[in-house]
């Protein structure tokens, strides 16, 4: 039998000093479980999602503040997309024993850094030594006053639309990966799709104003690449889709690490997911409004990229003159696909 | 690039199947969050924890529905603690990729089947490929209607009683690392520690009980054993303690198993965790009528075993003869300890 080592007990306490008591926390860190006060008559969401490392991340281009950022980003898109706000997280930590305590505390730091932004309070988590790399889980919680946008209820002829841009999260992962790297990058290019692989920023408040603004029909973020995720989305609402490759909004910072990697920007645009943009469905004529409204509200901008149709014509991706062109779906991971429960 | 493997689609195709709707749940598996109703009025609890490969369990002893099982109970303790009722759990599993779709279903059957016996809706979750062992994530959410029961508010005077008995889960461990197995313990005796180490039965319904009998003053459960349990209430409460360790409920077979393993059976009922019954402090005039509440309602024994002392007094363990005896905290991990975010 051994105590729980003192670096742990350790680690614990800067927890506790790290995340601060906000509104809705009766009990947070230090008890058998978090209580929290919902809002009356809001919905609850919850969401949850392991990273691990050398599947999701890898620790020789992630430092340990990254990973903690990451880690509830990927949880706030998922609130995001619908339309909710996020409020409480559970931040559980596995690290190898060699691990430092500065690493620790600099991982508890990058979930801190994001959840101050999100107005997300952290109020428990669990800490477990790992035999292996770093194993992370965060849950988040969220509320919902309007019912939440969901991937059910897309209607054919809806347009098809996304925030922000596409593929520099997949453009960030395929320079980071790059061995030798490339020289003929800029260095402002570099940083932009490395930024957004390593610190997504995700769209809580665009969420949060595309479900207010009425039209909207169904949302969902683009975690694991616009083909996967239009795939979801038309799945589970049973339809098909057709997207105009030409309208896919891609940075020239995208172009360029395409090109000095020899790769393509349109695959990691459809593909190649981590954008954690959203990606939702709204009447034809609500199109201009949202995009004016959302640009107004957030600076974020909208592109309508294709519409919604009948589940028999599948979904399928044209090109300029108008020709279906093959898009693969499935995001990279190192050890194999992810599939989210 | 790749797709999500076909395994991981049908395994999420299984896991709904699986899992059921569930009052409160208005989107469950399938969407970007899971969607809650919680009670009008009620106080939400939330707790995660995370169990992995080689540091909470070994396959060679624990099959995958026993982690399943055990993945969900150990949360379930944690509401208990609270005395809240538990409502809906959040699975994150990654396997190695070797592992079998029979094993991953044989899981969530584990998960499933404690669920079901306290009406716990699963509503949401992640998979992913492991490049180690197991590694799982349970988030459990519950409700409590009564102010939560915690560890700060124990009094200096309350006696320290514990539900059910002590030591057998610390038994069961020993038994399944033991090499060669020994051959002196009897089959019931080896099955009734073995299965409270693999299948553990959380005290949701004592736990419950409890909080609404009145007179209970702090709770916690016994997940990192007597010593480092009692130490966190002590701490919380700014209190110290007295045990009598001949008034520890220690089972027949956990004695059978300290005989033939020739080990201490009194040090796994104070230091062997992961028994999951409850602690609490109560008012001393309150310890028979709750023992006496309690058997009636759920069969389950309670026991006085210490007295809340001054924080001057520290925590103290007493034999037969009131000499105080060193007892050792904490819970045996294979790789290292564990504590509690």
């Amino acid at each position: 039998m051994s105590a729980p080592p003192a670096s742990e007990r350790r680690l614990i306490e800067i927890i506790r000093r790290a995340v601060r008591r906000a509104p809705g926390v009766r009990v947070g860190i230090g008890d058998d479980c978090a209580v929290l006060e919902p809002d009356a008559g809001s919905l609850l969401l919850a969401t949850t999602d392991l990273l691990i490392e050398d599947v999701h991340f890898r620790r020789r281009w992630a430092t340990p503040n990254d990973v903690g950022w990451k880690s509830l980003a990927v949880n706030l898109s998922d609130i995001a997309a619908m339309g909710g706000r996020p409020r409480w997280a559970l931040i559980a930590l596995a690290c190898p024993e060699a691990v430092g305590l500065d690493e620790a505390e600099a991982f508890y730091g990058g979930v801190q850094a994001l959840a101050s932004e999100h107005d997300v309070a952290i109020v428990g988590g669990d800490t477990a030594a790992s035999p292996g790399g770093w194993i992370v889980n965060v849950t988040l919680l969220g509320e919902a006053t309007l019912a939440p946008l969901t991937r059910s209820t897309a209607r054919a002829g809806d347009v098809i639309a996304v925030t922000g841009t596409l593929g520099r999260s997949a453009a960030g992962l395929a320079l980071l990966e790059a061995t030798p790297a490339p020289r003929d990058v800029a260095a402002a290019a570099a940083a932009d799709v490395t930024t957004a692989h390593l610190r997504p920023r995700p769209r809580t408040w665009e969420g949060q104003w595309l479900a207010a603004a009425g039209g909207v029909t169904s949302m969902i973020d683009l975690s694991d690449g616009l083909a996967t995720d239009l795939g979801h989305l038309c799945e589970e609402s049973g339809l098909g889709a057709r997207v105009e490759l030409g309208r896919l909004p891609v940075d020239a910072a995208v172009h360029a690490v395409a090109r000095a990697l020899d790769r393509e920007a349109l695959a990691w645009a459809t593909g190649g997911g981590e954008d954690y943009e959203l990606l939702f469905t709204c009447a034809p004529e609500a199109v201009e409004r949202l995009a004016e409204g959302l640009a107004g509200t957030t600076g974020t901008r909208l592109s309508a990229v294709g519409e919604m149709t009948a589940a028999a014509d599948g979904i399928r991706y044209l090109d300029a003159g108008g020709r279906a062109v093959p898009v693969r779906a499935g995001f990279e991971h190192f050890v194999t696909g992810r599939a989210r429960a």
